[in-house]
């Protein structure tokens, strides 16, 4: 099942540098982890904001929660998660990749 | 540059089935253009509303407007788009894809 | 999976009650279809509003899709759905059944 | 007489996990009681949030804050309450129970 | 138990004026009913707008939409129901009544 | 003339006990002394919340304004304030008092 | 008492010319009553919508509900009433009035 | 040109009686000044809030940020401007005041 | 004065398309005739909606209202305006120009 | 591309001058290398706030989240970006300049 999710990190501007540079690195890491899991798909940047979007696939909201909790930021996290249905006109189920050669 | 577009469609519950029928079709069709243009990426039905969360790749905002209002349902559509930055920790960036062999 | 959904039911004031009386009887029996194959659990209504809270067991957000849009209701429903993921506390859960003999 | 009642915890991000963890085990108890008590009937985990979904089941809404406000995380916590009247398609009401042999 | 009630009533501004008149005495009768049984305590008007704000008296949440309901304008109304619980320093439960020789 | 009053209390939670008993002993007494001059008529606790709905008699916003700004709490609170009409259905204009013996 | 009233008409947009202009005429010709007896002080244009702000000096908020349900327009109305208290700096409290002479 | 202002103003509860009794003295000589200075015309307490209506005539929007960020609590205010375009039915405009001998 | 203006128009999608075409026309056209007397400066579409975000250089709020009250489509208009006050680092200000030979 | 952007900087009330001087003068000259290079176009002051709205030209979001990345100020801002598609009617597009020679 696959869950559009929707992060805002709230972080106080004046935090020390080397915390913030430590905790991202860390952040890196295990998106890396949740990516090579098959659970971390995609993920985006919205512009001029420290949050992002992110598609991920699990098997419900109970291994969703597990994978957004295990986030080093998750404390600082403002998340909201859109549940999806598939679609019959999805070009992923269609076979539709205009990238195939 | 990447968006993600949520789509609402405000049709009247009484119209004609007929009606609905053959406009949809032609949405079905359209979409499918352009999904082989490369624009249309993928397509999610938001579950209990006759809604929808899809992932464009266009040139810029120009495109991704005339894409949207070229599709037969456009005149009922309500649409917010999000433009997307690219995240350096992006799966598809970095290359990580649980899929491959 | 579970979910809980908030649905309005937006039907115009001044439509003919037998309209109204035939629909809101196919409603009756297509929810009491999906309580019995499991998939509506709980139904209440919210006081004052055409309107109702109830709780879904269903394999994803797909199957609920389904269930939902087989409402007679469907095409005059505002429907918002919120993903349960399971709680450690959950009375269920831990089997604590004040009602149990 | 129900409710469903929606619960926000605002902790903040960088207090001492000792205080976190004391008082989270406490939460739970409490929670446990409560559930021992008949009234808290069913727990969710909000997917990405710590926050939860929850039924209670009170005699009116004076005795759900007797509730409510015996929870040791309730200074931190950010509550909305929904009153909930029977619905004559509930699935409990019309004892249809899929689970039963 | 008692519930503050908020009503907006969305009325066609160009219904023809008897169809209002007569409904609306109806409305007036079914609302001294509800007083005299005790479950409509006050009503006070919106200034400048068809809405009102009314304090309920009843046993639970069922009952309030049974009342609510059965007033003729209902098919029109937008209600927003407010559960009470009672507080410590209620004049009512004090006792103190300034009106009082 | 009759206002409808909504408060919320942002009190820090994790400020210290007797404070917060000290303040809400003169918080107490500062209310009777408004009900007995008949300025504060009824309050209600809201389920759930450090907050309340109260009904205040005054002569017009100036007074409400001092009588709100007399309470120890002023400074922790979020207020509303509904300007409200008399209306021509009220049980207390209409004399219906089921109470009455 | 005075009041900040902010009106929104919602005006069919094809409803035919001369109804507009006809009761548009009968709109000023009340507007301009209000302001004699005082009630009306100040009426300003929203730029860009068919909304205005008002400044009303009435009794209470019941003779301000008269003024404003006596309006030709009011059935296309949506009207926000704001109570405004009297402020120790007010230019008029003070008699601080850079036109004078 | 005149301008509707709103401003919150956010100040802490604990800060220093003296603090808040020394800037408060400094924002009501600023707001004479500006009342003198003709650009100040009104100003309205909103009941149950440190917060305030006014009505400013400035030449233009730069003229008014001027004046505003000219209050010594401006970093603690919370401020949204509402531009005001001269309405042909205006009491002042048309010459009508009821003040008049 | 400049205001950026956002503009929504609610237009009824099954409208005949002639009727659109002609008062979309006599809509460019009066945009070309404030764009020549330099009052509408930039215009942009919204993507995927029937909206446009422009730039007004007018004299105030009243030129403001004239203009956008002129333009055919207004009576299906829903606007917001934002007043825009000089800032001392505005490129065309300082007369940084990029494009400048 | 071009993007409208507001940005909200939320900076603490009773922050050291001297910090917010050396800050705020870096801020101007990051904005004046931006306009420089021909990405910030127009920068306005929202009246009464510490916010402002600017236009910027950008090859996509990408570069846009780049370059608000950059300001000095950007920890303590709360950016909402709005992506702009080319409209058929732009005065700068159809070569309309009035202030043209």
């Amino acid at each position: 099942m696959e869950f559009l999710v929707h992060i805002e990190i709230d972080w106080p501007p004046d935090a020390p540098e080397e915390r913030k540079a430590e905790i991202f690195a860390r952040e890196l890491e295990q998106g890396q982890r949740l990516a090579a899991a098959g659970r971390l798909r995609r993920l985006w940047r919205v512009p001029g904001r420290w949050a992002n979007w992110s598609l991920y696939e699990v098997a419900d909201a109970t291994e969703l929660h597990e994978s957004l909790s295990s986030l080093p930021l998750y404390p600082w996290m403002d998340i909201e998660v859109h549940a999806l249905a598939e679609h019959p006109n999805d070009p992923r189920a269609l076979g539709i990749d205009p990238d195939a050669p």
